[in-house]
């Protein structure tokens, strides 16, 4: 029997990155060719460092940077991560968040609450993966043991543009418009604007990765292009689930219409339309489960969300719900009401997809397969980025995440962060560029 | 960094043992002298003994030792844990376990899953003191940390008799009743059977262990005289909390108008009624929260109740919710649909104190004094009993558990197991040596 205590945070640093990120397309907008990522390093006296990752936009890069000391000094623990993390955002005045949109972002409303969480989850994955690296065990047995020895992911299919477009010499503004054209990030994938693209993009992505589920962004074009793109993927991959997430663009009229559409085709339908009594409405009328990163992004939205039988499935996402333990809280509370779960994602690297894996191991009901962007970024702050195979990742038994920082790319990214002027995601400031006029789109 | 693997189990030992109890009396009748029981032991190929406990009827006893043996050769992880002891319960098919009452036990409806459950959380108990000693943490420190240093708990205070009865010669049948006159457990306390009894015993509750809250059990006289009982208590420690469990004895019309008694004076009202469904009126019909350990007790159970409002607290017990983390899912659960949780207790040992103090130390919302029968235990089989003081036990580092197993201890308390023909917690058994025409009361 050992007797070692646990050894004391030394270190904590906050490193904000940019990474290059293609032009996809949805409801908002279309991706800028950079995003910010945060990445979070906790140091211990044992001389162990544990990686955390969540967004980098301006509140979570000021919260973080803000919260990081604090955390110099204490021990490895985590139940009470959430709630100093969110003093510290009512104490630096995060408050203005609160006036946001109620529940039309990409994620939901935002909150002070989310806000805290999102940047919590970055500290307790980090706390997690140095806790792992001085025990010698892997987080999924700190979280209680993995049920499974991998992990399914889908592939997340965009309407997307073949390149960022030019920004033009000696404009100025939002939507990285001050970046050089010959510093714009460029890939191979192409265009894809209509059924076939996405049927194309999907078969590279089988082929690349062995994918077995698809997960379509829409809410990009008219619910029948859309429609006949859930209809073309399901014929190209017979027995292989489909499913389709315009981002609440939709009316409850819309969403029904298509909801008949695809009640035997699709395995679920996303955030067809925004708010929880539209949703219900929905839900009401088709036998087509309803699922949501939208509607129900916070414990606060539960209670309502399932009194009211607004949705069959929910999104997991360990960041903004708060973490691993989060993740696995919201498991136990969607298990005891009868609700499927499922897992989110945002445009993340290999810091935030070993943490993803090891929470998604260790829950029994998690069986859909989960999202990830990943196979879109092509950079990453890890030494061995995850390699998908037959649409899988294994799932560690290495201490900690089972990740290695890779400082020099750590420090190239945030370099670019340094140089660029894009602070925040701006997916509307970008296609305004293309067009000017642009609105978010509702059918 | 260091990278060992967890060990595998080598070994499960399961030792049913028989520890004495005095003569509490309650709804159900009266505690026998002898109080069945089961102790766990997990063995690893490093060389690490862990340790659990629960209940040591013979359901109990016929899964835990189904169970035992397929657990050698497994790792150190719980996720699973209930889903493999409840396939073990249906295999030796325990379903005969489900036409017991109900809702009307002291721990609401027995169920396969309920059993299963009870039995898996010793097993999950015994491989998270193990784990913690593999890795040098305690076990609040596996399941995410301390939020306080020590944990407050209450004094729970009976009705109850000077002695047990005597068994006279040549008797026999259940109840206790072949034990003879001479092996009969005694203590000092003395009967509590009025106002002026209760307060005695709290007074030497607090003198001894400096408890600052009080849990009256009732459900053994007519309502009046209980709520003089806890008036007297109120009167006699002001300012201290004061609780009243009649475990379900009453109806609904006799439960609001203790209720409406209670109010300005009770910090809760315990399982007034049995059922959801009256819970639920006596609740609407009084500011006074009620709290349970008989209508909610299960996942299963908390949608229905949870949506009528039934309960205000739910009392937390990790031997039948299923674990220390089913206890933190639990928390999640009653968190996030805001209701409160306090902690359930039933005749134990340390090791399940051990255990419940590990827990309720990770849980922010638990802000209510936690059951424990303990000083009524004189028996233990840790090397060094804990001890109240102010009413609390610190919350250890030490790795694991913190406790020790006393070989000794454990192989007499097995000896008297093996001695005396107890099996079975049977209250109205030995009530009715005394009473032979007794039936469980309502009011
Ligand atoms: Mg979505
Ligand atoms: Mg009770």
């Amino acid at each position: 029997m050992r007797s070692q205590p646990m050894t004391k945070i030394t270190e904590v640093r906050v490193t904000p990155i940019l990474i290059s990120d293609p032009p996809l397309l949805n409801i908002q907008g279309v991706h800028q060719p950079y995003a910010p990522r945060l990445i979070i390093e906790v140091e211990t006296a044992a001389g162990v460092l544990g990686l955390g990752e969540t967004y980098g936009d301006t509140d979570f890069l000021n919260l973080a940077n803000e919260f990081a000391p604090r955390l110099v000094g204490s021990s490895l623990s985590v139940n009470d991560l959430e709630s100093t993390v969110r003093q510290c955002a009512e104490q630096i005045e995060l408050s203005r968040i609160d006036t946001g949109v109620r529940a039309g972002g990409l994620r939901g409303a935002r909150t002070i609450a989310k806000t805290a969480r999102s940047v919590a989850s970055a500290f307790e994955v980090a706390i997690y993966d140095a806790l792992g690296q001085e025990t010698g065990l892997p987080v999924h047995a700190l979280l209680g043991g993995k049920v499974r020895d991998s992990v399914e992911f889908s592939a997340y299919l965009f309407y997307r543009w073949a390149e960022h477009p030019s920004t033009g010499s000696g404009s100025s503004g939002e939507g990285g418009s001050e970046i050089p054209d010959e510093g714009l990030p460029k890939d191979d994938w192409g265009a894809a604007l209509d059924p076939e693209g996405v049927v194309a993009q999907a078969r590279r992505m089988v082929r690349d990765y062995g994918f077995g589920s698809f997960k379509l962004k829409g809410g990009v074009f008219e619910p029948a292009q859309e429609v006949a793109a859930v209809k073309a993927l399901a014929e190209a991959f017979p027995g292989h689930p489909v499913r389709l997430d315009p981002n609440g663009a939709w009316s409850v009229a819309t969403s029904l219409r298509v909801a008949a559409e695809l009640e035997s085709i699709a395995e679920y339908l996303e955030d067809p339309t925004t708010g929880t009594e539209q949703m219900a409405e929905v839900a009401r009328g088709t036998s087509l489960p309803l699922a949501t990163n939208m509607c129900v992004t916070s414990f606060e939205e539960i209670p309502h969300a399932f009194a009211t039988d607004a949705v069959q499935v929910v999104l997991s996402d360990h960041h903004y719900w708060g973490g691993l333990r989060a993740t696995q809280e919201l498991a136990a509370i969607c298990r005891t009401f009868g609700v499927g779960l499922s897992m989110h994602s945002n445009t993340h690297l290999g810091v935030s997809l070993a943490a993803m894996t090891q929470v998604a191991a260790t829950i029994p009901t998690l069986r859909y397969a989960c999202d990830t962007h990943r196979p879109w970024q092509t950079e990453d702050v890890i030494t061995e980025p995850h390699t998908f195979v037959d649409g899988r990742l294994p799932v560690t038994d290495a201490p900690g995440l089972g990740v290695e920082l890779d400082h020099d790319q750590l420090h190239r990214l945030h370099q670019r962060w340094l140089d660029l002027p894009i602070r925040d995601r701006d997916d509307a400031a970008a296609i305004r560029r293309v067009h000017p006029n642009w609105t978010e789109p509702r059918w």
